[in-house]
């Protein structure tokens, strides 16, 4: 054997931080999350935010909107024509794609068959509920056997590919918030302005402003796509990893939008997160280590298909409120981002 | 103490793969390259590449084209004109901002100024080269400094923000690749057919015909931005982790451009990476598994500032270059990537 | 009265070209088309994609693959658990929003109700077909009527506003492409190698090289948005003047993507322009001349409604395809694009 | 001959709506404009944005940013190690390249080169000061020259196109806004309250949450490009058509970001448009009624190279704030934008 094949382990350093205190439609209590990160100073500002959820009531609100799981295939036709004959057969026959991925997994259900053509190229995008997996694998067999069932039937197409980018896997895109790929979470809080002050040293106009100008204008000019917020990646990486997740898609998660209102009662702060790819079952999850951080979440009891893994998504997305309100907090203070670093990295304690 | 504090350690299995041959304006040698992730199967993958890499005479070639890092701030004016009295001031005074920069660091260097207005904001991109620091902490430090001078100076312009997301940091953007951001990388290799068809069991023209209906095609009508790749944040994410590297990078890393011609000689293959945030040194890479790895990468020898850094960008590259050409071959034909993830998942070994 | 009103008249000077020869499942024959452009180098560049249509038997295929123009309101919520529960809401009572429809307009039709939550904010895009008409003010009727309708449904939600921007009109978006808005279209052509050379003084190879390098490759670095094309802009806006459209449409009209193929029999050239929005009846169609440049172009008969505006929509695609093919054509040579220029507006006569 | 020539002209309704009122560093004073529109409900609309301006002091201020020209040419080369040496040569010898543009033309001056490199490709964007015209035959004549001068260098690349789409002409992409391409012009007014309320029918507060929600929201989820406005488009042409400019250039003109602020004082209302493609000599500026357009605009004068395109651009900067200002107030009132419509058709007189 001419190539390489040593074996190690990567250890990367990793805090439980919180409790968060958290509600919504998949998950309520008070709950501490696991970051694994090489970028500790991420801890005390997660852990600042899951101190401002504990003094509110019901802490952190998260509605998880949807899930599902894609994939597109590629077919080539000689033209258009041809391509539009064959999506109009794939939409009448869609009951048997149906069945088609039934086969394939106990699991995964066909939910949506998005075509679209380019010149004599047919691209198809197929959504699957992939219950508390996150489906990559899942996906993989439905597309095969779809593309299968799809060629059997004599239309005047050919295999072009198995992915044709269309899905998107681990890229930053349009389509995945617009057709929908992932869990999509949203979390809010509604914090007194009290709290805002003492906590957080700063206002609820304070952040509203810098959420405007910073996260949506400054987006904007970055020529940032479907995205304006903070740091949504950061958090995302370290919970990933920590729980055994395909941390390269952080790519399409870091795409989300952060929107705060000022109202009389104090600062209404949001993180729409609409492409969470998470599971509590599936690759990197048997591991002692992941195993045993899902349990400790509460993400491995027996309940119905899917429910655990939302469960996931909604601890994930009160986390990411948690480290982006504390880090916007802090950029509306001159010089007190560059103090917390240099305070945390010479005494590993958050300053809060 | 209220908040939970249990520090514990995620255990990411990690295979050296190659060696991968390279050549190029920063590294030259035949490397192993070290890779951690929960997603396996990707080893074999990556192998594969390599295997191409050393069967070529001066294997894959690494051009590095340029390196800085960036960090963004925001003031405020009253109104636009203020803003653009601002801006020229700026513009004028630049040699201030070089010295004031300088005073931060040993390393750091400024290297351009960017302004952008819109209504009353001013926001200013600043660009610095970092020697083999990634540079994360350094643009912080050096825009805290920045913005203190700039606001002592009277302008009709105060503090907005630290960081205005015109930077961009770990989300996907237009900006970074246009202006720079991290090192800028292409990987490029001219395979003979023969070892196209013999190691990838496919040929030039199905490969270039992939890339275009798939990178190309498939990623504009999925809305991506700056980017036409298969899965370049795979590589990255498992190379970053292994290197302590601040990983949520990948979230811009992925943004990059494969590109194939065929030609009587061969397959012209080449993956243009042009934002990598990599270091050999900072956060995470005195950890005692991440020293050894950048160590036995090379990373670590006495070169002038920025060298290790190149040389680790380069190595990075080459293996996503690997990577690519790997899955790339697979999806030209029909069943080979669910047969490869099968096979691989059931006895763990490479298929080639 | 204090403010300026005097009235005149913006004279464009405007030429019929071709005829193009076309054929699909919206238009068959042989017909010139008008362009009106300051820009008079357009008339004999489109002039000679016709000329090549001519020599090819069926000529350019218009195949229209949909139609539907969009709307979208915007209303708030108190949080994102009462926006979900809104949208739900909205989901179950979908055939009372047809009906709302059905009740503003004989020709609109509602086909799609899709929602996006961010934080408390609550988009909905509605998507109505629209006969013959390109529908602005159809969908304004309608969107009227709609947001009367659901917020007599005391959900808890409120007015936010009658347009979205989740729509989206006369921007250049990804959610047009991708949910669709107008008619969608794809013209395409297989043209002998010899036309190729004769009339385009060129090759499929050549032509091809440039698609990729030029339209993909140099459209992703310049960071377009589901784009990829030379300058279908042009061809839209002298079409669209002449036939009295509202040209601010060709902001979202100018997305669309070329893509070739080399074949052996020949040269495959597509356009695919996904959302032209385009109609024969309403504003700008009763002045006389855009009245009388719709008659000749086939598009005031007695047909079922839709189908004027689909033959519309076919004939501007073919339009773009012969100017996007020549404009291809001349710059695969150098010094040819400046030569045109000069001699056309020397002489004001075809070089072909 | 066989195919068609016949000529016509288009005729399109203007009106000269206004006076607006402006100050700035390119034009001060009370100027009504020109707008070529079958939208004829843009009429009242601008000119309600225009009576606000003559209410306020100073009026509306427009700054004039910046200006330039671009024209990116593709050369290609064996390799990028080939590509990247040519880039260096280039770099080292911009001086010949300046020297070069001169002998193309009296006022077209080089700015800025800008390479980048995608595998073997070499893109390089030149940017130029272009005078009162607009400039796309100035740099098309640069262009050929600069390739030329290149090319005779001797160095490993080759003609690949006079235009490599990195221009960007026509397309809406993200490098005309950060590299610069037009002029670049912010128009910004502060409103007092009692304006807003009396002339607008609405408050500064509601602006403001309709630009946020609508305009910068909307937009993000829309999948839009640095680009966050209303409506900006529809002014950009009908002023653009009246004027003799080539109005597919509205593509790019159409992103723009509107921003507002509520104050004390009033409301501070913003429109920031990057890269407007505006001359006031060269194609459609010497018919006679866009030479008389531009000469009562007072854009025919004896000035300096550019001062009267600046002009030009300050004054269109201006209509766009009063029509994108006039319909986000209609939004904010349901069912005014309705009634503006039907009231206006009906009786073709402003209400307000």
């Amino acid at each position: 054997m001419t190539h390489d094949e040593t074996t190690t382990v990567t250890a990367i350093p990793t805090r439980w931080v919180g409790p968060i205190r958290v509600s919504g439609n998949a998950v309520t209590g008070e709950i501490s999350v696991p970051l694994a990160t090489y970028e500790t100073p991420l801890w005390p500002s997660v852990g600042r935010g899951a101190k401002v959820s504990r003094l509110v009531e019901g802490g952190i609100a998260v509605t998880i909107l949807g899930e599902r799981m894609t994939r597109s295939v590629l077919f080539t036709a000689p033209d258009a024509a041809s391509a539009h004959t064959a999506a109009l057969a794939i939409h009448e026959r869609e009951a048997e794609l149906h069945e088609a991925v039934a086969g394939t997994s106990r699991f995964a259900k066909l939910v949506e068959v998005h075509p679209e053509i380019v010149g004599n190229l047919l691209f198809v995008r197929f959504a699957l509920q992939t219950g508390d997996a996150s489906g990559h694998n899942m996906v993989t067999r439905a597309a095969d056997a779809l593309m299968d069932r799809i060629l059997s039937w004599g239309l005047p197409v050919e295999y072009g590919s198995i992915s044709g980018n269309y899905c998107s896997d681990k890229k930053a895109t349009a389509v995945n918030g617009i057709l929908g790929r992932g869990r999509s979470a949203v979390a809010d809080i509604l914090i007194p302005h009290e709290i805002v002050e003492r906590v957080l040293h700063t206002s609820a106009e304070r952040i509203v402003d810098l959420v405007v100008r910073k996260n949506l204008v400054g987006s904007t000019i970055a020529g940032a796509l479907r995205s304006a917020n903070a740091h949504y990646a950061n958090m995302l990486l370290a919970f990933y990893l920590a729980t055994g997740q395909d941390a390269a898609n952080i790519v399409e998660g870091s795409q989300g939008i952060t929107y705060a209102e000022t109202r009389p009662e104090g600062l209404y702060f949001s993180c729409t997160l609409p492409h969470l790819i998470v599971g509590t079952v599936g690759n990197g999850k048997h591991l002692a280590h992941t195993q045993e951080a899902l349990e400790r979440l509460g993400c491995e009891a027996e309940r119905e298909p899917g429910a655990n893994a939302r469960r996931l998504a909604a601890l994930i997305a009160a986390s990411v409120l948690c480290g982006e309100l504390s880090l916007l907090a802090a950029q509306t203070n001159p010089g007190e981002l560059m103090a917390a670093h240099v305070a945390f990295e010479r005494t590993g304690t958050e300053q809060s």
